[in-house]
């Protein structure tokens, strides 16, 4: 199989490389900068153009990995007719692409890619989408090629996994960040607590957290719930996280 | 050396079976339950005996390792001249057995501990506190048979770790059970965010977490958490987490 990519940050490195791994062929890298999309092509032994020149219609895939603002205007300048076009952004319908190609589609992997630390396993979960039967077939074949655990999913579904990927990890490691912070304030080392942390994770394998919770707000211990809010005085801000997190709490095990 | 615990759940299990791994002597556990007093003396080849009939002050430390709420009342009965006397509660002030026993002092394992799965290696971070020197030989002693990372704090060091413990772990949790409930509503498997949030807390090993932020409310983008908020509309506490969050994150990140 054939594939394409525009763009040249995180996921299209990712994406590039694991294809060309797989034994894909690809037909171009194109970029808004040059020197970027030489520099992907280069390492996948492929050729690349400047994206203001327009993108070729010869893949069997065009994989559109740019960042979820610029899809828009880059889709304005698209016109396919053979290739199947997919966007990688979780939170964007399949829908802005629609009208530029016959066959569309999406491949989100869900996961941080940082190209200079691309993951090697093919553990990084790939939830996609595909508008018709031809496109799934190019997707599926393209999604197995990169990953062992694919899921199937309509935009609407995606939309709400992206929603609980920023809860269950961008709000987490904001939590990890204010704890961090308050252990430098104390003159804390912020690593003792590591093991309790990864301890949690780990259990996550295996365990609902919905029945792993502990913690004063778990226990309806208001009296450490008031001491607690009162030492966040300085921080009003992290009062009103504290204050929201553990009324959800509560409700959650109100019985 | 020779140790006293009283208390019978996962802590003194865990003080109690790492002690006499190390060599330690126990001179007794002492429960309410005796059944479970002489379980645990069972294990680690002690002697058992019924709370209500007072303590022996015959150790050289003596750990009480009761809920945090029953310190006060299993105090009141002790009065030690020879043993150091230890509570294990993070957010226990060292002041509250400071009556009951010329030297004192606090052990608190950052971890959660379960009795039935109980730690093999030394890396479960512990935090401690002695009233005076006697008590920290004794002390830092004990704690070192224990554990690899110790780390000596006062009351208001500990009870400030106590709550980022609470943040870090406690509430992260919830959060990973708000995704899990989102997942199930959606008919998504939560599976498919193990990976992204195990990425996120390994980096926390050499990555400092407010160096890591990213998400929506990282990057300003109002339009993906207006629409994220209106798909929590079914669930007004978990709105209230999403914006107190967001803003806490904007805040910290808004230069």
């Amino acid at each position: 199989m054939t594939f394409s990519i525009i763009g040249t940050g995180n996921t299209a490195w990712f994406m590039a490389t694991k294809l060309a791994a797989a034994g894909f062929s690809c037909t171009g890298i194109y970029g808004r900068n040059a020197d970027s999309a030489r520099s992907l092509a280069d390492r996948i032994g492929s050729t690349s153009y400047d994206l203001s020149n327009g993108v070729k219609d010869d893949a069997d895939i065009c994989i559109l990995a740019v960042s979820d603002h610029a899809i828009g205007e880059v889709v304005a300048s698209l016109s396919f007719s053979k290739a199947v076009l997919v966007h990688t952004a979780g939170s964007v319908n399949i829908n802005v692409i629609k009208d530029v190609a016959k066959h569309t589609g999406v491949i989100w992997p869900v996961y941080s890619i940082v190209k200079n630390n691309l993951p090697e396993t093919k553990d990084i979960p790939i939830v996609w989408e595909a508008s018709d039967e031809p496109a799934k077939k190019v997707i599926s074949a393209t999604v197995n090629a990169i990953t062992n655990i694919s899921h199937e999913a309509d935009s609407s579904q995606r939309i709400s996994l992206h929603l609980t990927a920023v809860i269950s990890n961008n709000f987490t490691n904001h939590l990890f960040a204010i704890a961090e912070q308050i252990c430098v304030e104390r003159n804390l080392p912020f690593t003792l607590l590591y093991p309790i942390i990864q301890q949690s994770v780990n259990r996550l394998a295996s365990l609902s957290p919905a029945t792993q919770q502990t913690g004063p707000a778990k226990r309806h211990d208001t009296v450490t719930m008031h001491h607690q809010l009162d030492m966040l005085r300085q921080h009003p801000q992290w009062q009103r996280i504290y204050e929201a997190i553990s009324v959800s709490i509560m409700e959650m095990y109100k019985d």
